[in-house]
């Protein structure tokens, strides 16, 4: 079995229908695993023993006759941040590595179990999540499978890579500043930040609590969609979740573009956007017929108190880590964990005091816009190792650089679906578009993006192994 | 007309009768305030013309044959830190001078109005609220009725001498640590700190946008039921205003004990409490037949955390002043609020997060109680200029020791009624008790104060001059 040839969708399908056996489609991901791990190392844990039991119990209720839940039999991983039954969730890190294992799943994880996916491992990650481009130095940088000279993205690297390389049909990831944007954006497959609040964080390892997002990645819209509906639900025992009730996307991809008001983000977005980036967006316009330009209001602002707020928290959230155990961190962003520990509280206070008139101008926009586009990196992924990039006559430290994008939406909470597309002036290599909408309004994103997929620019493209 | 022999709902009712006219009541009071400023100074402001006017209207209202609002003729005045239209909100600070005058009045000032409430003027306060004993360098300090080489207490310490020397029946003030309790204690009177985010604070001058509360001061329980009920209000406009209806207390007052679980804070409250403050819980708890002891949890790492969140965000919001004009701001407090602006962020993060957990404790501890009495101060009122105290054996800075007792209650959100008891122990001085109840739950506060009051244990006493 090509694990190319199929997506999450259809793989549960198949499964229902009996074209093959759970048994069958996860013996093939475990093998795709083994072939390919060596070039992209995007695991860092593996639980095939898990995986096959899980295969067998859906063979074994379909063998009884039982209806299979949506996501039977899809094989998926998790950024080594969400936990895993006994296993030891490393966030990326060395440090954690004394830790003991979780004792239980992660409540996303229960989700997806519940809907019956299944289990292949841990993936790789940026230590503690602060990067773009999971160039970890405890467990090796993660492998772009499109160029394996090049950066997945981060944090969530080994999340975007795997789906990618078609190791795994769905994935999760986790996203604070762009960590879920933008390797689906140098990886080239589809990828969810939903509403802030909108998904329990409970058995996840943190980052900055006031900005933290989970989200999926899949090899198609539909299993994205799937995904997203199974994942969704209250959890009461998490004070960060603020959903109230879960509201399916799977029933309203279809519905068009009817009254949807989409606009292209101009300014910001636009100066700090390659040739590559622009294409990318335009080629989504030209599909959904749009040509309005909009200003989204404060966007290098928001990106300055998000990184304040962000090395604020993680830096108070890893203070004993930093007193005891500096030489074993990450040392891309010691540094940065330590300085932000130490920024004057009034600067803090002032980020999230912005952040709060911040988010009333963006609901604001939103009352006149449905739907709005930007590119999600402002480059394809560069070489790993990369320290400087060229972006329109400015010098940019590369690794921050590839989330100027998408921190300032984040920072407002908006839900932001990510499309592959795959312009011709980046050559064979992928970058994606953020399709934002107003919080708790994911299902207009959906909308947009199924037509993206429709009309065929917006899509998965096979690796070369 | 003696302002002493009568409170704020008997002169309500007095007028609604035809007992005496609004104009009557106002003069009374406005010659009241003329001859005891000079020994109280409660008073930065006074807006006689305005109040006789608006008496005026009542009077007017009456002769129509109008039925008057609940409030109508009683005079009140309010904390300098709430906008009076076409008055400089000096907020207690002399940089504020050079502001101009408020376009309109506060939210809570029109809720008072529109009770028919009449505003004689503006009120004393420590500078920018960052104090517990209101001795403002720039407007001098207010003075205890009760003893006039004392403190009134603060930071809202011309709202508690103004009603406590009968100036006005009823006056407005703030609390973040202790500013309405403190005073109310000192100077023996009623006084309520609301659930945090009960009350609108739209047009007051912020102090620490994350506990900062306002609530009203008055000569009587009916009075501050009254007044309390006047004040209540959805604001939409007010992000911070939490309250979805108005649940009134006037109506609820006499609802007697029954059913109530009624203890006693034990532990902190008693280890940081004089023989008086011990007596007046005695006291209390005598007259409600109360003799459980409960134990408050984490009180003193929440007054750390409470410190830590007063100071940093107060720092950051005058930062400009302190850049530009530390040498025009109150001496007694310059130098906290750049510790405070200075303080590492990671400090500020750890105290909310640190709050959370809190919360739910406290929370969690009202799930077996109704109502908890706790002293309001750990003294009577100090002279003004005390540096030091003396407690149990302990030498604690005298101006920040005033808030040891209210800080912890206030960093958990619950509502608090002061109640004004006169332990033996203290001689002629008041000490109030504080009478705690669940977030939300004012009503159960309300109920056990009155039965406080109807015992006799709890009242005002008059002032000598």
């Amino acid at each position: 079995m090509n694990t190319q040839a199929f997506s999450a969708d259809q793989l549960a399908s198949g499964i229902a229908r009996g074209d093959f056996t759970a048994g069958e489609v996860v013996a093939a991901y475990i093998k795709r695993i083994e072939d390919t791990e060596a070039k992209v190392n995007a695991f860092t844990t593996r639980c095939f023993d898990r995986a096959l039991q899980e295969a067998q119990a859906i063979d074994g209720r379909r063998a009884q006759g039982e209806p299979l839940p949506p996501l039977a039999g899809v094989p998926y991983a998790v950024k080594n941040l969400f936990d895993i039954k006994g296993v030891v969730t490393f966030a990326g890190s060395k440090v954690n590595q004394a830790n003991p294992p979780a004792q239980a799943d992660a409540f996303l994880v229960q989700r997806l179990q519940a809907a019956g996916a299944v289990l292949m491992g841990g993936l790789n990650m940026d230590e503690f999540a602060y990067g773009f481009t999971t160039e970890n130095s405890h467990y090796g940088p993660s492998h772009n499978p499109h160029n394996l000279a090049c950066i997945a993205g981060g944090s969530s690297g080994g999340s975007g890579a795997a789906v990618a390389a078609r190791q795994v049909s769905l994935s999760l990831g986790s996203d604070t500043n762009g960590s879920i944007r933008v390797p689906a954006s140098l990886c080239g497959v589809w990828g969810l930040k939903p509403t802030f609040g909108r998904l329990s964080r409970r058995g996840s390892y943190p980052f900055v609590h006031s900005i933290d997002h989970l989200g999926p990645f899949a090899d198609s819209l539909s299993g994205l969609a799937l995904a997203y509906d199974a994942l969704q639900s209250p959890d009461h025992l998490d004070p960060g979740c603020h959903a109230r009730r879960i509201e399916p996307v799977s029933t309203a991809l279809t519905a068009g573009l009817q009254g949807l008001r989409i606009g292209i983000l101009d300014g910001y977005f636009h100066e700090n956007a390659s040739a590559s980036a622009l294409q990318a967006v335009e080629a989504a316009a030209r599909a959904l017929g749009v040509t309005a330009h909009v200003t989204w209001p404060d966007a290098a602002l928001a990106r300055a108190a998000a990184f304040i707020v962000t090395a604020s928290e993680g830096g108070q959230l890893h203070l004993d880590h930093l007193r005891t155990q500096a030489q074993d961190l990450e040392p891309l962003s010691v540094d940065r964990f330590m300085a932000g520990a130490l920024q004057p509280a009034a600067w803090y206070v002032q980020a999230q005091r912005f952040r709060r008139v911040y988010r009333d101008r963006v609901n604001k926009l939103f009352e006149n816009w449905d739907v709005l586009l930007a590119p999600a990196t402002p480059v394809t992924a560069p070489a790993i190792g990369t320290e400087w990039l060229s972006l329109n006559n400015q010098q940019l430290p590369s690794r921050a650089a590839m989330g100027i994008l998408t921190q300032p939406i984040s920072f407002a909470g908006c839900p932001v679906l990510v499309s592959p597309l795959w312009p011709e002036a980046a050559g064979s290599m992928p970058l994606g578009v953020q399709v934002i909408a107003a919080p708790w309004r994911e299902e207009l994103a959906f909308r947009v993006a199924h037509v993206l997929e429709t009309s065929g620019v917006a899509h998965l493209n096979p690796v070369e192994f």
